[in-house]
């Protein structure tokens, strides 16, 4: 039997399946008997030393769990600096831990979350405490080293996939006399991943999305609009992807919202009707568009699942690490066939993962810049396939779970933050 | 058998079921061997003798047809007015519909297409030409006469509670240091029907969304913002739901994107981004946006059965009493039991339909104005019921069709338009 608890923390943007993680990592720490204990808003609630029992949560709770978007626990966006800047922090860490005899620290999250595993992992070995550290892999947004994919990106990119094959549907049948173009926006600040599994939708010039619009390459203004006026032309109507964080050839994004997050990261939305604005005022055509920011990553109703299992699978995975003494080390996807689709779980050391971003290959993007190209479709198809399980209520909608999240006793002084 | 053919034409925005509803007639016009025809474009291509032939499509299409999004066979935004003003486009429906034997039009449509449908029934008569004139009723804003709800309103309420439901869950997860509040945008330009069907999202105050904000109850910014804040500061967080057509007490749309459409309304758009951005700038506080426009319409992974009943249901009917030779009538929903929820169809005479709005009753909207009532939630709660059958494909995405959409060879001089 293992000794000592595992706490689980959830950390940045949360993602239709960061709950099956959790649901995978409560219930293979239940099957050897090791308690969990999970920060109350990520690190924030570690710090404060609010830590959720989830021994009092049930088998049914924890099962339902696994089918609930956002993150159960609660996350945060907290980044710790370097262990100089930022030793109190570390320290603070590594008593709750101790003062709650806790072995085993999983952190679930993307680059930031990683990093601050493995800086934690260093500081408890500094101070001969017995923690083993592991990253656990979580972000929509696709960009994690190492890993072939990030649970939480194949079920935002069914959803957008899906929802502009819907829309298209739509848009197409208006055309004659009404919408001839359809903007839609999605998340991905640095990198198309999302944009590109739009990319899903359809296959062939005249198949929508007919445009998408990278954060990897330039806008230009003009080319984007002579495209949109030629497919238009062509096929009557014209649906465009436009990722929130598409930049001009001088590197400003094309549309700030204006703010900052706790990471300093520049808060962005609105491209989406800023470019059909443009398209509306220089071309003359009438154009909707959407934005479904937070809809698209919490939409666990169209949850792929193929994503479902990954996020199950990480979970386990990083149980049997930790229960293994496998520290500082990440579980990552790694592919071994496309067709039939194939993967195992490998353990990918925090070093190689902690502050590297994973950018789209080059040669996923099609010459013209406005597609995704057939490696592009080959490496994404499979993330999206299969309908993960879902129960849906009497009253129509997901039967999703609110855990009771008791609070054990706190052990230490106040910490302030 | 019956007589002659059958002329189906789809009208106005589309839904996530108005294929259901034609699925349904072709389905029931087959089986008594009755030809349909369908506009192409709708009311346009009837004008324009561009009639699609249904004939030519195959029954596993026709299947698939009820579930895909979108109008099969085009659909427009194109009014025809009273008689007097465009004789000549009646006058012309009723030569195409002679040149091919079209003894039954069935009109697929809103305020506006019942009223269609009954001027068609009427110049028919005085033209002593043999043709029987149904309006099958289809909108998601849920505003037409007599029928007790509209096919394609359920999925949409269907989609927007679960959207509400689910980025709440998410906002709830972040909410500790990260966004506060979350502002999604809904269609209604008149009536807050969508809205007020997002909240049956949760029940309670303390349950999103917090705030419904309908087109019905004017905007008062200062108490929208201070009941915001009470939110934010009881609950940690808040979600607002709010309709496109929200207004200033002077009559004004708080957002209004610019342009006009074909009927002459105004296009609207942008009241989300508006209201984050007062949020974000008058209490200081991060907030989020969406704005799923098309998404909400078009949503058929998400369907509500009982909508889907309702849309095939209004189809069958709209076939049965044609071939009863029932003229200018409108297959109506009618609910005989709210628990358990029980419906018929009954025949509605167009003449009380045609340009007749149905509005949110006053007792539906809460007495502070954001959120709806016990009433409100016991009429909207069985439309959601129920997921409408959806097949996916081995690619994950849902197995839309693409009908052939052969024409018939033209019989008239063209009518330029």
């Amino acid at each position: 039997m293992a000794q000592g608890k595992l706490l689980y923390a959830q950390s940045g943007g949360v993602t239709a399946v960061i709950n099956a993680t959790a649901a995978a990592v409560i219930e293979a720490a239940r099957a050897v008997k090791l308690p969990v204990l999970a920060g109350q808003n990520g690190i924030v609630g570690v710090l404060r030393e609010e830590l959720i029992d989830t021994r009092k949560e049930s088998a049914a709770d924890i099962r339902r769990l696994a089918q609930t978007p956002g993150g159960a626990f609660g996350s945060c966006r907290f980044k710790l600096k370097d262990i100089d800047t930022d030793r109190a922090h570390y320290e603070r860490l590594i008593d709750v831990c101790r003062a709650h005899d806790v072995r085993y620290f999983l952190y679930n999250g993307g680059n930031d979350s990683a990093d601050t595993a493995l800086k934690v992992s260093q500081l408890a070995k500094e101070f001969d405490y017995p923690l083993t550290c592991i990253g656990v892999p979580k972000t929509v947004d696709n960009d994690l080293a190492v890993t072939d994919c990030c649970p939480g990106f194949g079920s935002v990119a069914k959803y957008t996939a899906t929802s502009v094959l819907e829309a298209s549907y739509d848009v197409a049948a208006m055309a004659e006399s009404s919408t001839k173009v359809f903007v839609m926006e999605v998340m991905g600040r640095h990198a198309g991943w999302i944009a590109a599994a739009a990319g899903l939708a359809g296959n062939g010039k005249d198949e929508p999305p007919h445009l998408i619009l990278f954060p990897e390459v330039p806008y230009e203004e003009k080319a984007v609009l002579a495209e949109i006026q030629r497919v238009v032309d062509r096929v009557g109507w014209c649906t465009v992807v436009v990722s929130e964080g598409l930049r001009h050839p001088d590197g400003r994004f094309v549309a700030e919202a204006g703010g900052k997050d706790a990471f300093g990261h520049v808060q962005l939305g609105g491209v989406g009707p800023t470019l059909a604005g443009t398209i509306t005022s220089k071309l003359g055509l009438k154009t909707h568009w959407a934005v479904p920011d937070y809809l698209q990553r919490s939409a666990r109703h169209i949850a792929s699942q193929t994503d479902y299992d990954h996020a199950r699978a990480v979970g386990e995975a990083a149980v049997a690490l930790a229960l293994a003494g496998k520290n500082a080390v990440m579980p990552a996807i790694k592919r071994t066939s496309d067709q039939p689709y194939r993967w195992m779980i490998e353990p990918a050391p925090l070093k190689k993962v902690a502050n590297h971003e994973k950018k789209m290959p080059k040669g996923y993007i099609r010459r013209d810049g406005f597609g995704i190209t057939d490696s592009c479709r080959r490496y994404l198809a499979p993330l999206i396939r299969g309908e993960a399980p879902l129960e849906y209520g009497r009253d129509g909608l997901p039967k999703f779970v609110k855990l009771r999240r008791l609070l054990v006793a706190k052990k230490l002084p106040d910490y302030p933050l």
